[in-house]
C-alpha cells in the first residue's frame, strides 16, 4: 500500500450495525464529511473497496455503492490501474466564459464550493448525451418530417380562439383536464391501466417526471435500483438527487429482481423500462413483472415504470403495463410524447398512485407550475379526434419497414447471421460485439466517417460490461439508411470480425 | 408549563457553539431527529422559543427560524393561543382519490412516511395561491385579450417551415441560441446589464428559475434571506429545498440589509425584487442596491434579483438592474414572459454569473432538458422583429390608464385621501389598512360579492404584519373595473373606516 493510502481505521470510520439498511449511507456521509473537513485532502488514495469492507465488516457491495455515489458527486475519482482518489474539487469548477464583455468577471473563477452540495451533484451527474448532433443511425429520434405539422397548426389556430376563457379558468398544476381525461382513456385502452384522470399529471417530459419522482420518493443516501445496463437519463437524475444507484442485471426476460433481493440493499425506488428495456430491447416477461411487484409489496419500494417505446411494437403484443397489474399501487408510470410527436414539444405524463396524486400535483406547482397550456390544449384536441392513435399506427408501419430495411442492409454488409435481439420493438437495433471489440473506439471511428453509432458500454454502471453498438433507424428513410451503410463500408471487415455470433 | 411540555434539557439538545453560523441548523436537525425517532411524539407541546433560547444560550431568532423551518416541513404546527406542537404527520397524508375505478386502492392510505423527507417538504411548502380562479381585481394576471395572437400564429406558421433542420441542430439545454442572443441584447438596452448571451439560460418561467437556483446554491439548513413581506412563490421554493427562510424587513427604499447583517445568520442566498418589491410596490433605492452588493461581497452570499414587473413603470425611470451594478458577479437575474405575453407560455430566463453558466446549463439538462423549442423560436422571431418592445410599450400605456381609472374609482368610493404607495409601477395597487382591519376576513366577504381581493398579511412570515389589500387592474378594462367597484359598494363604509390614513 502506498504512503498516501488511508485505511478505514485511519479515517476513523465507524459503522453502527444496529441501524439496518443504512450501512452504505453511514459510510457515504462519513467519507464526505472527512473530505469536506479536509481530513482527507485532495489527491489522497483510498484503500481498495475490499480492504475497507474487511476492516468495517460490511459487504464489499456496500462500499462500492458508497464510492460510486461519491464519484457521482465529484468527491472521488478513479484512475485506471491506480485506484480511487479524493478528487481535486477545484478542477470541477465550471470554466469561465471566454471573452465575455463583463470586464470585472474576467480571469476570476469561484471555488466550486460556492455551489451547494446538491448543486455539485446535479452538475457532476450530467452527461454529454443531450448535446449530440444528429446524423445517420442516431437513436432515440423520431422522423420530424413525418410530424403532421399542418394538422397541428390548424388545431392551434382553432384552439387559440378559445384561449381567453380557458387559459384563465384552467390553472391546474397537474395539467389541462381534458388532456388528462384523454390520456387516462388512451392508457386504459392501449396499456390496460384503468386509471382515474386525477392520477394523470402532465409534465414537460420524462426527464421532469423522473426528477420529480426522485425528489418526492428518494432521500439522499437511499438505494435506488436501476437496470444494468440502463437508461443514462435515469442514472443522472437518481445521482443528482443524492440516490445511490444499485445496478441490477438484466437477462432475456428483463430485470432480475429475485437475484438482487439477496445481494442488494432494500431500495426506496426501482426504475424499470418494461415495454422495451433500454438499451438492450427485450420486454419484461409477465412472471418477472409479477416478481417485481411481489418484491415491491414486500419491501415497501416504489416502482418507476418508464413506458419507453411501447408504441413501436412490430410483432406479438405488449404485456399489460406494470401499473395496470399493480394491485398495491406502488407504481409510478411515466410516458412521453417526445418519441411519437416532436422532442421539442416538451410534453410528457406520469400516472401516480391515487394516494399520491394530490402530493405530486402540489410539488409540480413548486417545481415549475405547469406545462405550456396551449400545447396541452392542442394535444388534447389531437387525441380527442383520434389523430394520435392513427399517427402512432402510421409511424409504427413506417418504422417497421425502416427496421427491416436496415436489417437487410446490415446482413448484406456483415453477413447473414446477425446476432440481433429485441427486434420486435423499438427505434434502434443493438448489435452485440465480442468482448475485445472496444465499442467506444469504434464509434469514434464511425464519427470520422460521418455516422453516429452509439456504444453500449457507457450504459453500464459496473465493470461487468458487454460490448455493442446501437443503430437508430426511425429518423431516416430508406435511401438515407443506404447512404449511412455506404459510409460504414470502410469498417465492414472489422465489424464482421467483432460480431458476437449467437451461441 | 403544562405536563406535555418538553424542555430543551429533556430533549437533550446540544449545541456546539464552536461551529459558527450553524446553530440554527444544529437545532433543526436535532429536533427533526427527535420527532423522526418518536422521542418527541405527535401532540407534544414544545416549550416557547424564549425558553429554548434561554436554556441553550442561543438567540431567540435562531430558535424561531428552526421552528419555522420545521413547520414548513410539516413537523410542527402552531395553535393560536396554545403554543407549538409536534404535528400528527398522518394528518398530512394526501387524501385518496374519491371514487377512482381502481378497486384495489379504495380505502387505502399510505403513511406519509412513504414520501421522502424532501418530498414532504415540497408538499408542505406548497400554497393554494396557484389554484385561484380569476375575477375582478385579481392581481398578477395580464390582459390575455391584448395578446397579439394573430401575429404570434403567423410567426408560428413561418417558423414551423424551419422546424426540421433547426430542431435537430439545436438541442442546447440552456436554450435556443438566437433567443438567448436577443435576450442579452434586450437586457443590455433596457436594464443596463451588459451580459454575454452565454450567461442567459431559458427556463419554463420564474418558478423553475427559482427552484433551479435554490437547488444549485442552497443546501438543506442554509439560511436564505427573503424580503418581509415577500413573494410566496420564493418562500415556497426556498422551504421546499430545505432552506431556512430569514425574513428581512423592507421600508420605503426596499430591503434593509444593513439591519439584518447584525441580527440574521449569514445567508447562502438573498432573494430581492428590486424593480418593484412584491407585494408592496416600492423600488429598491440605489444606495440600498449598493449596500446589498457590498454585503453579498463581504459575506459570500449569492443574490437572486427577481426582475418582476420592471416593464410596467409609469413614472420616473428604473435604476439599472442589480445584476448590471454587480462587479463581483454574485447575482442571478430572473425574468419571465408570463406577465408581458401569456402565463400559459411557460417561458422565462435567468442570467447567471459567467462562472456558473456551464454548471447551470448542465443542471438544466437534468431537471427537464430544455424549454419547448418551437415557442422559443417564435419568441426569438418576435423579439428580433422588435415586436416585444412595441408590445410592452403598448401594454404599459394601457395598464397605466387602467391604474388611473381604478385610483379615481376608489377615490370616489372611499374618499380622496387614499394612502396608496408604489403607484409608479406595477399591475396592482396595495391599499394599507389599520391594524385592526382583519384583511383575510375582508377578502372572504369580497369573495361572496364576486370579487377577488388579496390580503396582505399572508405575505409576511413573521407575526409583525401589516394589514392591507391588493387590487389588480391589469387584466380588466375600464367598464370591468367599474363593475368590480360596484360590487365592492356594500363594503364601502367598512373599508373607508379601516383605511390607514397617511400620517
Amino acid at each position: 500500500m502506498s504512503k498516501t493510502a488511508v485505511t478505514g481505521s485511519l479515517l476513523s470510520l465507524e459503522i453502527d450495525r444496529a441501524a439496518v439498511g443504512t450501512l452504505c449511507r453511514q459510510l457515504l456521509e462519513q467519507l464526505r464529511a472527512a473530505i469536506d473537513s479536509g481530513r482527507l485532502p485532495a489527491g489522497s488514495r483510498l484503500p481498495s473497496t475490499r480492504v475497507v469492507a474487511d476492516e468495517l465488516g460490511v459487504s464489499r457491495n456496500t462500499v462500492i455503492q458508497a464510492f460510486d455515489a461519491l464519484s457521482a458527486e465529484g468527491y472521488l475519482e478513479s484512475r485506471v490501474g491506480a485506484g480511487t482518489f479524493v478528487a481535486d474539487q477545484r478542477r470541477l469548477a465550471p470554466s469561465s466564459v471566454a471573452a465575455g464583455p463583463q470586464p470585472a468577471a474576467a480571469g476570476r473563477a469561484y471555488p466550486f464550493r460556492s455551489l451547494s452540495r446538491r448543486g455539485r451533484s446535479l452538475v457532476a451527474s450530467s452527461t454529454d448525451e443531450f448535446a449530440e448532433r444528429p446524423r445517420s443511425f442516431m437513436p432515440d429520434v423520431p422522423d420530424l418530417r413525418e410530424f403532421p405539422i399542418k394538422t397541428w397548426l390548424r388545431l392551434l389556430g382553432e384552439t387559440s380562439g378559445r384561449l381567453t376563457g380557458e387559459i384563465l379558468a384552467d390553472t391546474s398544476n397537474a395539467g389541462y383536464e381534458p388532456l388528462r381525461r384523454a390520456l387516462a382513456q388512451h392508457l386504459s385502452a392501449s396499456r390496460g391501466m384503468c386509471c382515474d384522470y386525477r392520477q394523470v399529471i402532465i409534465t414537460t417530459g420524462s426527464q421532469q417526471s423522473l426528477d420529480l419522482t426522485c425528489r418526492m420518493l428518494v432521500d439522499p443516501g437511499d438505494p435506488v435500483w436501476l437496470e444494468e445496463p440502463g437508461y443514462l437519463g435515469a442514472r443522472s437524475v437518481i445521482r443528482a438527487n443524492g440516490g445511490v444507484v444499485c445496478p441490477v442485471p438484466v437477462d432475456d426476460e428483463g430485470i432480475c429482481v429475485e437475484g438482487a433481493e439477496v445481494t442488494h440493499p432494500v431500495p426506496s425506488l426501482i426504475y424499470v423500462s418494461p415495454a422495451r428495456q433500454y438499451p438492450l430491447g427485450m420486454t419484461l416477461s409477465v412472471p418477472r413483472r409479477e416478481a417485481l411487484l411481489r418484491y415491491a409489496r414486500a419491501s415497501g419500494a416504489w416502482v418507476i415504470e418508464d413506458d419507453y417505446d411501447y408504441e413501436f411494437r412490430y410483432q406479438g403484443h405488449s404485456p399489460q403495463a406494470v401499473h395496470g397489474m399493480d394491485k398495491d399501487s406502488r407504481t409510478i408510470h411515466i410516458g412521453t410524447f417526445s418519441k411519437i410527436l416532436l422532442p421539442s414539444f416538451r410534453l410528457g405524463y406520469m400516472v401516480v398512485p391515487p394516494d399520491l396524486s394530490e402530493a405530486f400535483g402540489k410539488a409540480r406547482a413548486i417545481v415549475d407550475r405547469h406545462a405550456s397550456l396551449i400545447e396541452q390544449m392542442v394535444l388534447s384536441e389531437f387525441m380527442h379526434r383520434g389523430l394520435l392513435v392513427s399517427h402512432i399506427r402510421r409511424m409504427r408501419g413506417l418504422y417497421r419497414a425502416r427496421q427491416l430495411h436496415l436489417i437487410a442492409g446490415l446482413q448484406s454488409l456483415l453477413g447473414q447471421a446477425l446476432p440481433l435481439a429485441g427486434t420486435d420493438t423499438g427505434m434502434h437495433l443493438t448489435l452485440p460485439l465480442a468482448p475485445e471489440a472496444g465499442d467506444v473506439a469504434l464509434t469514434r471511428r464511425a464519427a470520422q466517417l460521418g455516422i453516429t453509432l452509439r456504444p453500449l458500454t457507457p450504459y453500464y454502471a459496473t465493470r461487468q460490461r458487454r460490448q455493442g453498438l446501437l443503430l437508430g433507424f426511425a429518423a431516416f428513410n430508406n435511401s438515407e439508411l443506404d447512404l449511412g451503410l455506404q459510409k460504414l463500408a470502410p469498417m465492414k471487415a472489422d465489424l464482421a470480425r467483432l460480431l458476437q455470433r449467437q451461441p
